[in-house]
Order: structure tokens, then C-alpha cells, then sequence
């Protein structure tokens, strides 16, 4: 099984045309050229049971979700998607048809990304199913301000954008959301970020990551969390659940960016974003507050909690 | 444990340091420049039960081969070791000083390699341990004649060269090889190699694979067959059944690079050859052949017999 289907994956890869690739799958290693600037390595593994019930989803989506965190994440980086490998261990169970619809499904997230599967390890066991994709970006030399973000240079007084909505993406969203890669590439190319990430997690600890490696506190504002239909519809008039579900249940793969209040407002007026941004809060000094109150929520009427990070336990 | 295994990691990494290495562990992904030459990237899954026994084998090993064998992938396309990304699924009864161990064998070999490990993706579940390492290398184009072998660039005539013993592998040193990187980039920067690979599946398999590749069928020469010591004790007055292990048992973990005659003379007398070479066949033409004889074994009568390619089931 694991000879035709690498034959049947090296013919679908071979017919795939990429101006970075030099060699392919079906030697004892990849090629590939990444001269045109830095290089951004990621990787990601997703388990059976863990991040997805195969018995309850389909095989497309399950590779289409192994193949879009990973595009999350250069996203997160404002980086450009190359190549990626993939290294697979298979239920005994599993045929080959259906391997081919879990590849597939990464095969046609990889070409809408213009990433490149160049090579693989595939076995299989008596375990169950689990998918490993190794990535790689370029952050183009030649586009200024270039990419690159990371997740220390924010600034107090800098405003907090998110893209799309929160809440209730474990029930809806995890298997088919849009890796933020347009929107990251089109921000790159235009406005200079100081900080970003990816809410993969939940909200609350994504961004208190930001505000921990960045050296500072962090205040959100209630009602400017952007909260899912989903959510909305699930809890009907419990508004505190819904937010609950948008702070803390995570698989949102949205994207987090920070910047300074001009550039935020220039942001939010631009007509062009790829997607909806939304300002969710801002950037403050540590030395103002106790150490319990470094990431706060701030309701309409002005009256502030102190957040948690935490998150959805898999 | 996740968190304070991932505080571990970034203390033990941020202390290393890489010239390639922009960015390392800590943010959504890490930036490395591949800006000297062409990039090499591979990648492997090891799992309990499959690749290894975590009852039987140190951790330490175990670490230490999810490592050696991605480095064996860059050896056989002679690329210099830069980087590497490793993801765990680790099961629910591994205490925190046992992952520091499994992980720190990966460590010791990454150092002596000049690798940099720079991210991962670190997993806790009910299932058996996986361990996925992919790896990226260069190609340095200040190095004539330069690495990037490939299976397909044997030419008819070409002597087949191994480095290293075979046979007996599965039980003496699939856990703790040397991975022939420094043999690899010693070869690539003197002597222009037509065709190589790394013997991993078996002798029989990775050879055959260059024969086919390059479209050409081989002759390997029964009493050139360098056999491991451990394989002579095992099987003892056993000659053939010796000489099988080291044809069909795999995890050798060799180097086999395919030359011409007279670049093989000049590495087999070479003085400063890392370790052992040796001549083990030829690569002849198809044509002159019918199918069933492309790959075949010559034994010290000038008598043939047809190889199967085929090797360890794990």
C-alpha cells in the first residue's frame, strides 16, 4: 500500500509546478530555493482522538486541517508559503482510497497556498491515525516593511486587531476555516506590525503571550470582541456564554496583530482587507498595575476582571 | 508539563547558538537563512511498537535515532545539517524528566551535527509515543562540485561504493549509528558523485531504487559484501545466512554513492576518507539484459542469481 500510494503521490505532486521547488518527492530529500530572503520553518501534528474523530468527520478535512494550521502559523509570521512535508502514520485499517482523500485534502488546501508537498514519511501501525506537516515560508528580501512578526515587539499604547470572529469553532469552524495568509501577506506589504500571532489556543492565551514576551500588560474591551454566529446562536441570549466561548474555547485560527493607534485606525478604514479586522483592546505598561492585573477585561461600563489565559483541553 | 517542557527546550536551545538561526523556539515559527546555496528538507516518524521498543531501549536512543535519521537523509544528498523542527505525541504516563531525556538524545546528536532544533509541535494522549523530525540542510554553492545527489544520475559502467558494514542492524546499531554526514560532505567537496542514497529499508531496496531511477539495472559482487562482525558471530559458520542479513535486513543506516571507475580507485586509496568505502558492483545497461536479470548477484565462480529487492517488515 505505502509503494502505490506514494507512486500515486508523486505523480499528483509531479504534476504541481513551483518556481522555488528544484526537486521534489521521490529522492531521499527535497530541493528547494529560498534565496529570495529568511526562511520560515514550522510544524504541527495532529492525532486521532486528540484533534479530530475520524469516525465523525471526513478524511478531506481532517488533511485540510493538518495542511491549514500549519498555514496559520506562517501567517502568524507574515510569511510567504513554500513547501511542505508530510509524514503520516496509518490505522492498519485505512485503504488506499482513503489516504488519497486525506492527502487530497491537503493537496488542494497546498495548491490554493501555492505550497509545494515536497516529500514525506508514511507508515502504517496498529495505532490510530497521525498526520504531521513540517512547512516552510519565505519572508520576501524585497517586500518592505517584510514580515517577519513576531510575537515580542509590541509597544505600550499599541492597539490590538483580530481578524474574523470568536467563539464556538471547536462545533463549527476547526475543519474548514481560512488560514489567515492573505490577509497577513496584504498587512505585510503595507503597514508595519509590531506584534502577531495566530488564535489557535483561545484568545485569552494567545494574546497573553504577546503581552508576556512583549513585557507588558494587556486590556480587552467586552463588547468589542467579535463573537461568532455560532457562538451567538448556541447560547441564545446567554451573552456571557457566548463571550466565554470567544475568550477561552479557542480553534479559532484567527489572526492577532499589533500596532500603533494610527496605523490601527488606517487599518480599519482600508478598504481592501482581505477580511474583517476588528480593534479588540490595547497594549499597557506593566510598572502601572499589580501583578494580578496585567490582562484585564474591560466591560461597557468601564468596570475591569482579570482575564485567565486558559483554554479548551484536547 | 507541556509548558514546563517547553521552557526547558527554550532554555536548552536559546544556548545554543547557529549561524543560519534568525529566530528559534518560542514564537509561531522559526526564521533561519538559507541564503548560501539551495535547501535540502526531509523528513521521519518513528513510533513505539513500529521503529522502536520504548521498553527495551533507552530514551536516550530513541531520542538520539529520530535524529540520525533525517541526518542520514541529508548525508545521502550531501547537504550540510542547518535546522530541525520535532513533534511529539507523547502518551499520558511519560513524567517530564523522561521527555528531557528522550529529547535531549536529540539534542547531543543535533550539537555534534551542527544542528539547530527550532520548534516543534509537543503533544500529550492516551496512544503510543510518535516522535516526527524534519530537517532542513544546505547545498552550499561555494562548494564545488557540490552536494544534491540524486538516485538518478548513475551512468552504465559506475561502481558502486558503501561506506560502514552490513547486516545484523535490527539488533546492534539501529539505535546508536553515526549518520555519514561528515563522510557525505568529505566526498562532495573532492570528487563529482553521479548517483547516492542512504541504506535504510535494506541494501537490495535502496540500490534498487538507483538502478531504477536512473533507468539501468546493477551487478553486485557476492564476496565484496562488506558484513558486520555482529552478523559473522550471530550466524556464525553460516556464511549465506550472513550475507542475507546484510543484503535484505536493513537499518544500516550506510552511505552508497554510485562513480565512475576512475573517481572509485581515487576514493578507495583516498588516506583521508572518514571511515571504511567499500566497492560492492556495478551499474550495467538494461538493454543488454531481459527483465528478470536488472539486478543480480555474482558470487567468486563468475556464477549469477537474481536479487529480489526486499528488506525488514516492521
Amino acid at each position: 500500500m505505502e509503494r502505490v500510494f506514494l507512486e500515486w503521490l508523486q505523480s499528483e505532486t509531479k504534476s504541481r509546478k513551483h518556481p522555488n521547488l528544484i526537486l521534489g518527492v521521490g529522492d531521499d530529500a527535497a530541493i528547494v530555493d529560498f534565496k529570495d530572503g529568511s526562511t520560515v520553518i514550522s510544524t504541527d501534528m495532529l492525532a486521532e482522538g486528540v484533534h479530530f474523530l475520524s469516525g465523525e468527520m471526513p478524511l478531506e478535512l481532517i488533511g485540510r486541517k493538518a495542511m491549514a494550521v500549519n498555514l496559520s502559523d506562517l501567517a502568524a509570521m507574515a510569511a510567504r508559503p513554500v513547501c511542505a512535508v508530510v509524514s503520516l502514520m496509518l490505522p492498519k485499517a485505512m485503504v488506499l482510497d482513503e489516504v488519497k482523500t486525506l492527502v487530497g485534502g491537503m493537496l488542494k488546501l497546498a495548491d490554493e497556498f501555492g505550497v509545494a508537498i515536497v516529500g514525506g514519511d508514511t507508515n502504517v501501525w496498529d495505532g490510530p491515525l497521525v498526520i504531521n506537516v513540517a512547512i516552510t515560508g519565505l519572508l520576501d528580501d524585497a517586500s518592505p516593511p517584510a514580515g517577519g512578526w513576531r510575537m515580542n515587539g509590541a509597544q505600550a499604547g499599541d492597539v490590538i486587531l483580530v481578524s474574523g470572529d470568536f467563539g464556538h469553532s471547536i462545533e463549527s469552524k476547526h475543519l474548514n476555516f481560512t488560514p489567515r495568509v492573505a490577509l497577513a501577506l496584504f498587512l505585510r506589504d503595507k503597514y508595519y506590525v509590531h506584534a502577531a500571532t495566530d488564535i489557535t489556543d483561545s484568545l485569552t492565551i494567545d494574546l497573553s503571550l504577546i503581552a508576556e514576551q512583549s513585557g507588558l500588560a494587556m486590556e480587552l474591551h467586552e463588547a468589542s470582541i467579535p463573537i461568532s454566529d455560532d457562538a451567538l446562536a448556541k447560547y441564545e441570549d446567554n451573552q456571557s456564554a457566548a463571550l466565554n466561548s470567544a475568550l477561552y474555547d479557542g480553534e479559532d485560527f484567527e489572526l492577532a496583530i499589533v500596532v500603533d493607534p494610527e496605523t490601527a485606525k488606517r487599518i480599519l478604514e482600508d478598504q481592501k482587507l482581505p477580511c474583517k479586522m476588528t480593534s479588540v483592546g490595547k497594549m499597557t505598561s506593566v510598572d502601572k498595575m499589580t501583578q494580578a492585573e496585567t490582562f484585564i477585561l474591560v466591560d461597557a461600563q468601564g468596570n475591569t476582571r482579570s482575564l485567565e489565559p486558559k483554554g479548551y483541553e484536547h
